[in-house]
Formats: C-alpha cells, sequence, structure tokens
C-alpha cells in the first residue's frame, strides 16, 4: 500500500505546563500528515473540493500514546493506507523521533460529495484506488534541511 | 460606549512549558470575546452573514502582556467598542484575574459586505452605530457558575 | 459510576474552511471535560499535582464522528466513568447538540506519580476509587447562561 | 541586523469557515519563526533555557493584517532584529506568499532570568548583541523541499 512521510519540529506552542506535548496535538498531526498523503498521492485535497467537488471528512479517529515528546524534537509522521473501502480510506500514521515510535494511530475518512448543498458518500473511483494501493518508488527525503537550525 | 464581559477558565491545553499561558491565546480569547460582544449587542455575526452578507474580517490586532496567567485561572474578558470609523470598528480588551489586569489590546475590525464572490468595505449603518455607542444597561452576572468545580 | 457535563460553544476559530468543526477540537473538549469531571469529583488535576504529585497522562484517546457541528452550535459534553482499573481511569465522553449526539469517544488516562524527576504509575487510592464509582446526587444546571447572548 | 526565513504551509486546520485564516495563527507563526531566529542564531531557545535558565517571554505583539490567507499557500516568515534595548529585543516579522506581504507585525521579548522560582529581566550580554546585530553571511534556502508534494 502506498506510503508517506512528513517530518515536523514539535513547536514551543504544542507543550503544555507538565513540559510534554499536548495530547490533541497528534490528532492535528495526523491531519496534516493526512493531507500531505493524499498530496503525495497525486489527490491534493484543494483540487479534489475544487475540480470534483470531493471532501474526505472524519469518521473516526485514534491514537495511543507511547513516550512523551517534547519541545524542539523533530519527529517524523509516517502515514500509510491501510485499509480502502468501497466509501472509506482508512490510513495509519506513527509517529517517530529517531527510531523510537512515541505514539501511532489512525483516522477514517470518507469519500463524500458535496452537490446542491447536500453532501453524500460515493464509491472510490478505481483510478483512485489504484494510486493509494501502489507501492510508491521515489521515497521522499530522510531529513528536511529547513528544521536543521 | 457599549461594553461586554465574558468569563473562561484557562484550561491546561492554554499553557505551554513555561507553566504560562501560551500567548496567541490572548488572540483567541479577544476573538472570542469579540465575537461575543457583538452578540451581546444584538449583532450576531452568524446572523449578520447569513442575513445581511456582512463579515467582520480583522485589519490590526495588538496585545501587551503584563502578568503571566496560569492553569486554572478564571479570567474575565472586558470589551468595549474604543472608536467606530465609517467602515471600521476598534474594540479594547482588558484581561483581568480577579482585580489584576494580567494584557490588554485591541482588535480592528472591518464592515464588510461578500457580493457576488467579491468583499468590500461597506459603511457602518447608523442604526448598528447607535447600538454600539449606546451605555448597557442591564449589565451581565459576574460570575460565571459554569466555572465553578 | 461518576458523571458530569459541561456546556461550550462552538467558536469560530473552531471551525474549518469546510464550515464545520476541525477534528481535532473534539479531543480538546475531551480534555477540558476530563479535567472539568476530575475538579467535579473534588479531585481537582492542579491541587493533584500541587500536593500529591499525581498527574493524569493520555494513553489512548478515540473520537467516533457522527454529525457535523457549526459556528454558534452550544454543545453539552457529557463525561462519565467507564472503567477503572488498578492505574487507569476510562472516561466516556459524548457530545451532543441539545438531543443529538454528534460525537462520542473515550479517554484512558494513567494515574501517575512524579518523584526525583521520575515518572511511574502507582495505585488508584480506594478513597479516589469511591468518589469515582458513586453516582452524583446534585446535578450541573442544565443551560449555562453565560452562553446565551 | 541579523535576519532569518521559515517557510510553512497554511494547513486545513489554520482555516476558519470564511475559508481564510484563523487570524490567531499569525501569531503562532511569529512564535515559530521567532524561535527559529533564535536557533539560526545559534541562541536555541532550548540550550538558553537548560544552561543558562533564560527565557525569552513576551512583552508585547502586533500584527496588520493585509491579504487573505488561505488553504494550501506556502508562505515564507521573514523575520529580522529590528531594536535590541538593554533587556528587551524587538523582532519583526513579515508574511509573505510569493512576492506578495499579507501580513506583518512585531515581537517584543524580555531577556530574563529564572532562578530560585523568581524571574527578573537581565541585561542582555554583548556577545549576544553581537550575534544579532551581524548580517548573515550564509542564506536560508529558499525554497522549502518537504512542501512540495
Amino acid at each position: 500500500m502506498r506510503q508517506n512521510q512528513f517530518q515536523i519540529r514539535v513547536n514551543w506552542g504544542d507543550t503544555d505546563k507538565a513540559g510534554i506535548v499536548y495530547y490533541p496535538n497528534y490528532f492535528k498531526w495526523f491531519d496534516i500528515a493526512g493531507h500531505q498523503f493524499f498530496r503525495s498521492a497525486g489527490l491534493s485535497p484543494a483540487e479534489l473540493a475544487d475540480k470534483q467537488q470531493i471532501i474526505l471528512p472524519l469518521l473516526d479517529a485514534r491514537c495511543t500514546f507511547e513516550k512523551p515528546l517534547y519541545y524542539d524534537d523533530i519527529i517524523t509522521i509516517k502515514t500509510r493506507v491501510e485499509e480502502i473501502h468501497r466509501k472509506t480510506i482508512k490510513l495509519s500514521h506513527e509517529v517517530y523521533r529517531d527510531e523510537e515510535r512515541t505514539g501511532y494511530g489512525y483516522e477514517l475518512r470518507g469519500w463524500v460529495k458535496e452537490e446542491d448543498g447536500k453532501i453524500f458518500a460515493v464509491p472510490i473511483p478505481d483510478e483512485v484506488k489504484d494510486l493509494l494501493l501502489k507501492e510508491r518508488e521515489k521515497e521522499n527525503l530522510s531529513v528536511n534541511p529547513w528544521l536543521s537550525a
């Protein structure tokens, strides 16, 4: 199945008074990594919405927290397609600091059309399924140079 | 000039690893208090948008930080009209913990119409100006009972 | 089992360009409602940390999204103890707009002591278990007067 | 004076129901760009805190909004030292989408020492002033390769 990774820094504002990451930020990162995953597959959410009136609303999300994350940690979010159903896609996300996984979870998203002010789930087209099932040949850079000082 | 106050609790997620409030949250509170101010004046932003296609975008915002705020502090945001111009409104906001002011600032908002996908500033109607200039007779409750445990 | 409810408004900043609530905010509300639940049981997280060095870190969180939420919606988050284990507590949260449930989920939190810069799970004291198992006699106000304009 | 730039994408969660960026996010970006500025000057805020007990709290912040920003816009935040006083530093921030400036403002930060649980402003050391006054020889990459799909 197709996968992607995205690297970001834990910013000051992501922490709380315990000195570790405030947990809802994991879901913010899942959302960012999910959008980046679709972009990397040629399925830009902005274009899906503008050209095909397709949106990808959340149906279910979960995260298991394994290790605390701290300010200035550089994390890699590894995203891959876990399941494709007729009208839904399940993305798994894993968060790593170097080799250590600090948390993991998933997002279940619908493939939904907006028409005449109404929204309804529609079948995922075969060409989209093919894109999502295929392994990637070219990998991302392994380090984001903009995160080094 | 018209004024309003709104009381909220500093939540866990509003703090950062220094154990105090992460400063962009002051602007989140200004935005919440600004919307509540318009609501309290009978100018619900939701209705302005739906019925009159009027939105109130930010042109300028500033905050001066005087004292740190901590988790569980209950704060009162005092909002009043500071200036009304032909097409803009300046709201001042002051944040208090009990009698102590911890920060203050302002939001400058435009009175803007959306029409045929375009937006342009329009003159603030006289009846809106009258509403905003008038002192209020009935005051808010001074304590929000939902914030006590 | 003990329960509590908390009422808040969907603020402008909680929405995204689809015009509905950005989903990580559900977890922000779960966190706020969880803290308020402990406060309402006489187990203020601020006091637990200061007096007993007890913190309540997240181990797992999940949310299922049923209906979209919109700007200005007033929502009630109903929180109750779902399970108490030796060193963990599972809180369930349900989000309602009037009578309609828009989403539900849980937080699994550890009962964790901080000592000499280390943290480790400790057994939940019996008197805390008793507090959490007991039904409440006095209910919350059903409407937060500070949310009406 | 020293300067730095940082490039990020406008994420889905940064927008609001008007389809544009929710304005407090500008201050979140100012904070991120300010931390990155200090990092780029060899003054990592994490190390300043750990090794010298120096923190950089906000005293004042302001932003003027010129153009709306949209989902998926890639923005460059240009940060430079605007003023150095005895115990404070003023950073200016400008936000650009390609060649177009969409907003600008500043952060005024104190140079503050934490000792025995107290905090107090202290004079900025001369070697820090020198670092901040010097023009940079080596410029950042002009494009962040991780933001392209």
